[in-house]
């Protein structure tokens, strides 16, 4: 039964109850003492300000060094919680399966998405099940929502960062576009990197506890902290320089990069952010986040100043300052 | 530029700001002014119960008769989110865009989306755009998920209909279907049938307040009449007893159901919900619906009874009673 393939059929009716009550449901730990599935999930108790967001996951392979799809689907979107300030209460997960796909497969993969929503406390509220024909999607792609508490009103932008501010990241950067990279096997390399995936939502609460008057956070997802630091730059109008030689990056990616031609810093992450902080926090906020398993290597890394006319440089290892562009988005497509 | 069509590098960074700029957000009314794109919207002054749900279509083909990708997109959501008694508050809208779908398209898609959101007072407040290989996607998919504010707690579930209970349905049934199915152009007809698609979030509201007292409304999707009266009745512990005679079905429909040799009770709607109130109500309630032009030709059409060996039985028009089975799942794939 576990090697079962997922059917056209099971898109529908009778087939749909069947992969519903003997894969989805059970992996999701869904039972049915918790009643019937009905159209939409009824939340109480709810109150003060609320954050909502969505990602399609569409990532390839599906499964990677570090992760799979599941745990991807379920990181992102309790990271894009956890970057407004907001506690993960309730998920969403919506499924497009491609006839073929093992069931044993789609256990795996929604196993490790809820465990990850499990540990962060959101608990899987509605879903849906979609199977497209074979040719016509690529193994699983997962859509995610949620809904988080906003407890504190943290005053997040990436329009927030002013000249003075300091720029942190919480972690070695490129691990996770690396660990997709070297999955698809297509690039004549072969490396041991860990995809970084990770929630987030406790490391960004510490930082945000420790340092309230955080400016920007902001997880350097697709085009990594070259495409998240361009963005901040410009909504912020400002320019951010960063110092090479303070930017964390392991030597298996560093080694990788050189080899295929990439800067780390328009490399993917799935378990980094970029915060923006006061000067006069700067330290409270490294402090803060070195306490934490996930930021024990965070760093300084920049510095915020006056706009110039382009929104982010960097000061080389060997003196110079160079641009460092929003990628042009050709190098690495479906890293998520 | 209208005729440019997605490629993969508008996935991520520059190629990616440009296919937001140029066509996602002002298709879908968002501005510049609006303020940066954060990783989750913040949204304030939602209190007492909320309704949370989520739909990926996957339609095949993207257009048909009376709708297409993004009217379904919105609708299907607002509608699961009306069927627990809650008002459309905000919508996400998340796509997977096949490469090669062209500019114009994905524009005018997302156009239907942003109308029917706009006319149920749903803000369209987050989304995620991914781009996968052409041969990976079919065209477009689209993820909503919606939020609902529910103010007055009606007491709605697939498990409380009660036996006396009368069953009624808004309007003719399995146009939807059928008009994808000719969309298709693959099966040897064709048919002027319009899709059923619509938001039903004010006659849910007209029906609910007339009626307070409804015990279960769904609507009519996947499946059609067939599969949602299955989950009612096995949900709740009773047998539905509908009257063949009583079931509206337009004659375009009935005659392209003889041709497929499809039921009409199992072909999918878009704008059709079932509605299970007390006896007592139900004149009240086909009142309400039939005052709505979305509800003009609502119709009682069965009999809640004592669960018996099925749970959802026909009296046919020639006077004999049969088994109105929960479709196989095979017939009509990607209805939606």
């Amino acid at each position: 039964m576990n090697d079962e393939p997922v059917r056209l059929l099971h898109g529908s009716g009778q087939g749909l109850q069947l992969l519903l009550n003997q894969v989805v449901l059970p992996s999701l730990h869904i039972h049915e003492k918790d009643g019937p599935l009905e159209d939409a999930a009824l939340l109480t108790g709810l109150t003060g300000t609320l954050a909502f967001t969505t990602d399609s996951f569409v990532v390839n392979p599906l499964r990677f060094n570090g992760g799979d799809i599941g745990k991807l689907a379920a990181c992102g979107t309790i990271n894009d919680l956890a970057m407004m300030g907001a506690k993960p209460h309730a998920l969403s997960v919506s499924l497009i399966i491609e006839e073929g796909l093992l069931f044993s497969d789609l256990k795996s993969f929604l196993n490790s998405l809820r465990q990850e929503c499990e540990t962060a406390g959101a608990a899987i509220v509605c879903g849906d099940t979609k199977v497209v024909d074979a040719g016509k999607g690529d193994g699983l792609y997962i859509n995610t929502s949620g809904i988080g508490r906003v407890s504190t009103p943290y005053n997040l932008s990436a329009a927030h960062a002013r000249p003075g501010d300091c720029v942190i990241v919480s972690g070695p950067i490129g691990q996770h576009g690396i660990a997709i990279l070297a999955a698809r096997q297509q690039l004549g390399f072969s490396s041991t990197v860990v995809s970084d995936c990770a929630a987030l939502d406790k490391l960004a609460l510490t930082l945000l506890e420790a340092v309230p008057e955080t400016r920007v956070l902001r997880d350097a997802t697709r085009g990594g902290c070259a495409a998240v630091l361009n963005e901040i730059a410009d909504a912020s109008n400002v320019t951010i320089t960063l110092d090479q030689a303070a930017i964390p990056v392991q030597p298996g990616v560093a080694a990788a990069c050189d080899y295929l031609g990439l800067d780390p810093l328009q490399v993917a992450n799935e378990g980094r952010f970029v915060a923006v902080v006061p000067e006069a926090s700067a330290g409270k906020a490294l402090g803060a986040l070195k306490r934490h398993p996930l930021g024990k290597d965070s760093a300084l890394i920049g510095q915020v100043e006056l706009r110039e006319r382009f929104g982010l440089l960097i000061q080389t290892e060997i003196g110079g300052k160079r641009i460092v562009e929003m990628p042009s988005g050709l190098l690495l497509p479906r890293i998520c």
